[in-house]
């Protein structure tokens, strides 16, 4: 394994430390509870937005912690669910008297523990809903999961839900915003190669050296099928084609249109398969309002990536479009 | 070879024709040139800013285009230096009456392309000067190269030209900005794994399965030597103890820290090694004032990081933190 990694047990601690290093002034680290939170929060005008989920996903979530974003990300190791105990008290931290929003993609241990952390959270008097996201469409159950796995789509829920919370919306309209975000995004990615978790030190799957897993998951869960390789357009093809058909997307529809890499794809790759989704949704009808290219939920070292549809309303492409600042940063 | 390419030949069309889509409101992409230039260029306003280099090092350059950074990038094939037409051809498009200042990463084909071009545009009338940028410490002279070779390093001079020329400073003062921040501006890098040019198809070199490359140049070049893979902490001290014994940089010193990856290296090892990076500098009195971790200039898919540290004053700082808005972006 190569890798800059020092005790593999030390991975979540190690980078948790060096986005808290890298952000003094907007986040603060909380290392009881893996927890990464606005340094500003939490704030009483406004409903708490808190995601947790395994590590091994960065940017999400840790690094999408900022104002217009999440108020904080509780995650668990590399690919493991958060315990329940870091979700309740990174809940009761960030309590807000207009309540406290959780957001989970579906996998089955996520879900345990948060709703877990939500009971213990509601007796203890604070105001808290949960919301699934579940925009995979490769496969109906999975390895961790029952129904859909949440992948890249998330994204938008957090972006639409930051965005309402931060314009002082009540949890029920919040809550209303990021279940219609959810209901029309959809996801589908692949693998042209294994990741290697810190911790087992070899590749977590066999891949042979011309073939990929189409409708992988972000663990490395098996999708539909092995293919072999073939050219970029054919790949991205493979994707847009059942994410299109799913919602289903149609003629006249406007959307906003994201090819995620998956750890260990150049962004280079990225707008190849870009530029050519774009063109497909055109040749169908499909106008592209909103674009988004590069790494926005991972798989560690994985090459691959996964293409995201969301149908835009008015009302979406307002949230979307409203100002963020995250710890994911260029300048 | 497992990638998003379809014909090798046609990697940077491709990639350009995405980022084009991707951003059809702030660039124009002149495929004669290969260039990509803000959509509001040239500006009559402000000296316009260009890099050109190969390709495969994105967001360098093509995606750091916009306001308060490059007014256009023409880059070449991968790892090939831009044809001298393109680079003329671009001069004259953007061409303003407070002139132009070509920035040159310092390889010998891109000299060659852009003193050609700069010659030429003379002789049309083009206000023009070019600016060479050579942070990287690991070797004097390289496989492309005669003195250093410019890296990642180039984000800070981008950045400063940039936002000295968006707010008005004339050809003069812009060229002695960068060359100020060049002078203070070091770099070393590390390869954990070899990168594949898709023209190639395989592997640019060969590096064992314990093995690392400290010194790497962004083609593959070879660094200063071959070392057996450590944990993370002292992968960065690897690099950073050359950097800061380079301009030196002593206790008392503020300065930018850049983690950079180079194609195939997640951003949660970047924080790893931020965070240590970080520590190691206050240990020693250094202050890090500004940071940035993620991909600034890669060598497509290769595992590995690079580290960069600037001498800030006020003027550098002020710089930095101006605002700007780049074709690669987040939201």
């Amino acid at each position: 394994m190569k890798k800059f990694v020092n005790d593999p047990q030390k991975y979540v601690p190690d980078m948790l430390k060096g986005i808290a290093l890298a952000n003094p002034d907007t986040l603060r680290y909380v290392p009881e509870y893996n927890l990464i939170m606005r340094a500003d929060a939490p704030n009483d005008g406004k409903v708490s937005i808190i995601q947790g989920s395994g590590s091994g996903h960065e940017p999400a979530h840790v690094l999408t912690v900022g104002r217009g974003m999440l108020d904080g990300a509780c995650p668990g190791d590399v690919f493991a669910a958060p315990p329940m105990d870091y979700v309740y008290e990174t809940t009761k931290l960030l309590a807000s008297p207009k309540g406290v929003l959780l957001l989970v993609n579906n996998y089955t241990g996520d879900r345990m523990a948060f709703d877990m952390a939500q009971e213990m959270s509601l007796a203890d008097g604070v105001t808290v809903r949960t919301l699934f996201i579940d925009d995979d469409v490769s496969v109906q159950d999975s390895t961790y999961t029952v129904g859909r796995r949440g992948v890249a789509g998330n994204f938008f829920v957090m972006k639409a839900v930051g965005a309402a919370s931060e314009a002082g919306a009540d949890l029920d309209e919040v809550v209303r915003i990021g279940e219609k975000v959810n209901s029309v995004t959809r996801t589908m990615g692949l693998a042209l190669t294994a990741c290697t978790p810190p911790a087992k030190g070899s590749p977590l799957f066999e891949l042979g050296d011309d073939e990929i897993e189409i409708g992988v998951g972000i663990h490395g869960e098996p999708g539909r099928r092995r293919a072999k390789i073939e050219p970029s357009d054919a790949l991205v093809d493979e994707l847009l084609e059942p994410v299109v058909a799913d919602l289903p997307f149609e003629r006249g529809d406007r959307v906003a249109l994201m090819v995620n890499g998956l750890g260990g794809t150049p962004i280079s790759e990225l707008y190849i398969a870009y530029g050519h989704a774009h063109e497909s949704l055109a040749a169908k009808g499909i106008t592209v309002g909103r674009s988004y290219v590069g790494e926005y939920c991972t798989s560690l070292d994985m090459a691959g990536a996964s293409i995201t549809l969301v149908r835009l309303d008015d009302e979406i492409e307002s949230l979307l479009a409203a100002p963020a600042e995250i710890g994911l940063r260029i300048f």
